[in-house]
């Protein structure tokens, strides 16, 4: 099998045309967009998203952001962790292990990854080794928290 | 036109098993059912959920939550806001004029709202007055924040 190679993204129009083939576009992209045209961001500057060509083509992205330890709501102990969203892989290029090669790369630093999955997208969460997180509505609100965790890490449990 | 009735919906079996019909059946209401079941909350207790009934057919529905001022970072001047999410219509029951309902009801209070909306339900967020948030990645992270304000009331702007 070929070697997946994960790439950061840089912030350019180019890589701003490919989002478009994504259906998660929305605001985050737009305001890259408008960052950018009207010069509050420099052309290539740093983005929080990783993806995989193959060819010319932007086949599969997604978005990490690392959280503070003093904002950790959601493991015991409290420690940095990364949040991980718009993974998403295009229709043509599913089932060869882009989403799964994404994933791997969000664990190589060992940090503990809250994510909130789509609800019919579960099952692919529960295969990468994340697991449903105990809601609580005032931190939760409208997620749907799946959570994975590197040895030693716990949950944090209610109060 | 008929008069459409909102309703507070209480934690039950009846309700959780309706809430079932719902796409966006998650985590939520699967805590609300383990709560449930080991008796942490009781039956018909409060629950942040509204919806609208036909007959004894739930067929609309949203969770609305109240945060408090000193943790909003979305309006001008800070005060408490609404956070409005899963508002849903049964397929069968669309284009009726529930959903409109529902938001009108989450307005009554005339605070400020936030809603994550799905990427292709933004038309219909627009259509009920809400406008686009300035994307901050801090903030925002994975959502794609739309607003509503009443008169007064301005979008924070980024410092």
């Amino acid at each position: 099998m070929e070697r997946i190679k994960v790439e950061k993204l840089l912030i350019n129009y180019k890589t701003l045309e490919k989002f478009k083939h994504f259906k998660s576009y929305g605001n985050q992209e737009l305001s890259m967009l408008e960052d950018l045209e009207s010069n509050i961001v420099e052309n290539d500057s740093e983005s929080p998203f990783y993806g995989i060509y193959f060819g010319n083509n932007l086949v599969a992205r997604m978005s990490l952001y690392k959280v503070k330890a003093k904002y950790d709501a959601y493991f015991e102990p409290s420690q940095d962790y990364l949040v991980l969203w718009k993974l998403e892989v295009l229709p043509d290029y599913r089932g060869k292990g882009y989403g799964k090669a994404l994933v791997d790369f969000a664990k190589i630093d060992n940090l503990p990854i809250k994510t909130n999955p789509r609800i019919n997208s579960q099952g692919f969460w529960e295969e990468m080794g994340f697991q449903k997180a105990n809601y609580e509505m005032e931190r939760d609100l409208g997620e749907n928290p799946f959570i994975w965790m590197p040895t030693g890490v716990q949950e944090k449990l209610k109060d």
